[in-house]
């Protein structure tokens, strides 16, 4: 029996306004680390917050590309034995036959370009030399229904209005319909869940979905997005440089600051309707 | 000679709102990989803004427990050859002699409880096993002064009004007074190199002082906060559940949503007058 951990605590704390000091009930995002093992070997570690743990693990080990498909995955667990399977704190992944796993898949390992060192672009090459198809060009998205979007996030946000520390990330259709949503305090975490999920459900390529993610959207981000076949990916916050940079070169549509009637369309408009 | 690096880049966009697309020019923070290595092993790779690069690697390897003083650094410079040097992106670092290294500090490693596998109660153990010492408890703060900062913070931040997504740290004496303020696309990193900055101008333990941040509190700015000996961690969001547990074992003082005239006290409220 694995535990269901909550994703939620109480505590009582110090509300200070105006001078004036009262001892309340506050809800807390939970954050406890998750222990990985691929084949019985330590994957990895990460802080997050419980719950869907195998929709995590599932989706960070495809955006990583430790596997290809939720087919390579012969068993995936809370627990490798009682003792892990009780303190709800551990995954444990056997990789169908054959399959190989990078010891220290958690760590990021960009290969260097030669010429020039790390940088920005030896990081994306990195990435294509995965053989990423570039998403679908034939989708369409309507940005009205896109301005949407947001406020629906954040109705179905369960754990969000009561902490305030958490994120989110969903995917919609082109009509606007919310298919799977998941929090976390980490962003990139949120997102794993939401791949993972749509991995298992056999939904990947995303083609004609979003991707919308609360916070900002970084490198990692993006590039989740684009080994999940999302054509648009959305935050209602910035993005990076080198978000930009890769978004415009392996052709997905990246849109920021995503709020009210407005946003911005960082890279590849052409699947947007101006209306 | 290594070259300074923009922390900000100009790109073309699509403006959307209300219906009317229009092409502008927007500000992005930079992302770029910083490759460090440690006695001439790579140590690890972090996606970073350029600038203050140094502070930022000095001040990870003082959170991380890698060095205890910045006397344990020989030299910190960019690039180990000329090749690196020139990308901008690469830190190298030599330890005093007999200083060793674990190879790979970037992945968190917590023990392990023997009897109930990884649990927040490890990862703080492991913490305490690092012989850290508790902030002091002589300190205290006006709540008024505590108040102000976060205007302060708004008001020194150089880049954030032109991007909108960098995270800020910043560290204040008791009377306000701003010392030390560094940007990042990381919030981690923000801490990194106000920390970093702090070793190496000798401020450290940072006794009396406030470390402001920008987004949450989660378990790792804890941490940070807690090594650095700074006896008062406040940001303008929430933490996690996992960071008041921490900051209420280790005795620092907590506080989050530090918004206007109002902010919540989760750890060790005795620092902070009522008033």
């Amino acid at each position: 029996m694995s535990r269901v951990k909550p994703a939620i605590f109480v505590t009582q704390v110090t509300a200070w306004e105006n001078g004036a000091a009262r001892r309340v009930d506050d809800c807390l995002a939970a954050e406890e680390p998750l222990e990985i093992s691929v084949n019985g070997q330590p994957f990895g570690l990460t802080l997050r917050t419980p719950g869907n743990d195998l929709d995590l693990v599932a989706g960070l080990l495809f955006s990583e590309g430790v596997i290809s498909g939720y087919g390579q995955i012969a068993s995936i667990e809370m627990g490798a034995d009682e003792e892990r399977r009780a303190s709800g704190n551990h995954v444990s992944v056997e990789l169908t036959r054959g399959m190989a796993v990078a010891s220290t898949a958690t760590g990021r390992k960009f290969t260097a370009g030669s010429a020039c060192g790390i940088c920005g672009k030896a990081a994306i090459d990195d990435l294509k030399q995965r053989g990423l198809s570039r998403p679908d060009r034939g989708s369409r998205f309507e940005a009205d229904i896109l301005c949407t979007l947001p406020e629906k996030l954040r109705q179905a946000q369960t754990n969000f209005s009561r902490t305030g520390g958490l994120h989110a990330a969903a995917l919609f259709d082109a009509r606007g319909n919310l298919l799977i949503l998941h929090e976390d305090i980490g962003r990139h975490n949120a997102v794993d869940k939401v791949i993972g999920s749509a991995l298992k459900s056999k939904k990947i390529p995303l083609t004609g979905h979003i991707l919308l993610a609360s916070g900002r959207g970084g490198f990692e981000i993006v590039q989740k997005a684009i080994v999940a076949g999302v054509p648009l990916l959305a935050s209602v916050s910035a993005p990076s440089s080198l978000a930009v940079q890769l978004a415009r070169e392996m052709g997905i549509t990246l849109v920021g600051f995503l709020r009210g009637r407005r946003f911005v369309i960082y890279a590849n408009d052409e699947r947007l309707s101006r209306r």
